[in-house]
């Protein structure tokens, strides 16, 4: 039995090194931002994005420290689309995993440049020399292609706008897998997709990997709304039914809870066919698929 | 005698088409912040880092038809930029160019999205296949390792946030100069130096062509601040005072007029001597240095 708490342990506290490693310094004028930024990034994060990097890298037969660089662009992106939906004019939150937001800390304006500054930082990361030397200029071009889209307009950035845009609006099973598969669903895709081409997969398994990270990416998703309605406040570190508070489009809201439950198995075990091809190294990627969709936190 | 005037105009003409095509186009449930990120893109840029950008490589002797795709890169992070420094939590500017703010047209959240999405575009278009098949995936990684420096908190990020902590503050030339030269003159001095990379210069050559934009880049902003001074309104498209209104750390506020005239013509002579071992391909960037401080808009 493949002990994912334990992994998935060993593998945060490597990350969190490697944050630590390579994050600026607070230091100069610019020290406040760097110190939003660090405060934000080590609010909690549980490292999903980097560690199914690494775990895709090491699917494929890469070696995932050499990663590091990559690993911790993919948290910078994630914790900067935190911040700024997080912002009074997105979600309009106070706490974030229990703790005051990035702009009930250190301003708005210091919280908007520290989103934007993570994301610029993400792209110097994917540039740094240690990503280079290890996966060649090739690679790395590919996997910022793909890192981009994801994070951008294509990606992230258009789910994210559509969920602002259909607040508090009528949303159809259509927009919602939209929202879906864009806010969250993208990011995790590519995380994946990023690990078995800087891993030096082949292209097929490049693209069973990718299918892998499409069905994770959306039961991370339809999981997390159902948490919201479901879930407990003192485990999950926040508070719910924010969602039906917000009026936000969910998966439990369009079909219930039960449908949900079952949508979130159902692409689970598409997830675990996606990987059928693949033999012990993709372990741990079967364990995180199926603890996405039993979690409770 | 060089026609500064037309060259300007032909490649602006370039630009603009190249910004076009490689835009995203609106459509589906992310059109609106497509729209906003086109909106903010097309309010009537000058377009003076991709013109860098293409001078610098001429200037090396490459062919700057092929960097179209970095030129408009170098747009989207430069109208990112602007986009988030008019928002209510930073500058709270109403009009920029004599046009609506993206925030006034599309609302705060939109505008923040359009923002984070136009950045995180650039960096798609950095890696791009129309880029790479020009240029190589050695010199593009180390364009966008350049580039993503130069607009984070090493650069752009990090200057406005002295520019924001500083704000009403009495700041001394130290600080100014942190100011000025990270809050735009990293950016112009990027522009350059990737130019010059992409192009296919030598050490020495991109080693010049920076010192070059470092010169430029602060001769800019120096007079920029000058021109909230002594500018005329209509000329500008913009209020002039701003700067005093908002308390701004300035180098008028800080030096006089006279003393700022005269730091900005030897800016100039800085500038126009690191190009001294170029020929007649560097005559565009000799004319734009020259422009840049005896502009009156």
């Amino acid at each position: 039995m493949f002990d994912l708490k334990n992994y998935i342990q060993e593998r945060k506290e490597v990350i969190d090194k490697a944050l630590e490693r390579y994050l600026p310094k607070p230091a100069g004028p610019e020290g406040k931002v760097i110190e939003a930024m660090r405060y934000s990034v080590s609010a909690g994060g549980k490292r999903v994005r980097p560690i199914l990097l690494m775990a895709a890298c090491d699917a494929v037969g890469g070696d995932s420290k050499e990663l590091l660089p990559a690993a911790c662009a993919l948290e910078c992106v994630h914790t900067y689309s935190l911040i700024h939906d997080d912002l009074p004019a997105m979600d309009d939150d106070d706490l974030r995993r229990g703790k005051p937001t990035c702009h009930k800390v250190f301003g708005e304006a210091i919280a908007i440049l520290a989103g934007d500054g993570l994301l610029t930082y993400a792209f110097e990361l994917m540039a740094h020399d240690d990503l280079l030397k290890n996966c060649g200029s090739d690679l790395v071009t590919k996997a910022i292609y793909i890192f981009s889209k994801a994070a951008g307009v294509s990606g992230m950035v258009g789910g994210q706008t559509a969920d602002v845009l259909f607040e508090g609006k009528p949303v159809d099973a259509e927009t919602l897998a939209y929202i879906h598969s864009h806010k969250t669903g993208a990011l995790i895709r590519a995380s994946v997709e990023m690990g078995a081409i800087l891993g030096r997969g082949d292209q097929n398994q490049i693209e069973r990997l990718s299918s892998f990270g499409t069905a994770l990416g959306l039961a991370f998703q339809v999981i997390d709304d159902l948490l919201d309605v479901v879930g407990d406040e003192e485990k999950l570190g926040k508070p719910v039914g924010s969602d039906i508070k917000n009026q936000k489009a969910t998966y439990p809201a369009l079909f219930g809870i039960e449908e949900t439950r079952k949508r979130a198995n159902e692409l689970k075990e598409q997830a675990l066919s996606a990987l059928s091809a693949f033999g012990e190294e993709a372990e741990p990627l079967r364990a995180i698929a199926r603890y996405v969709v039993e979690r409770d936190r």
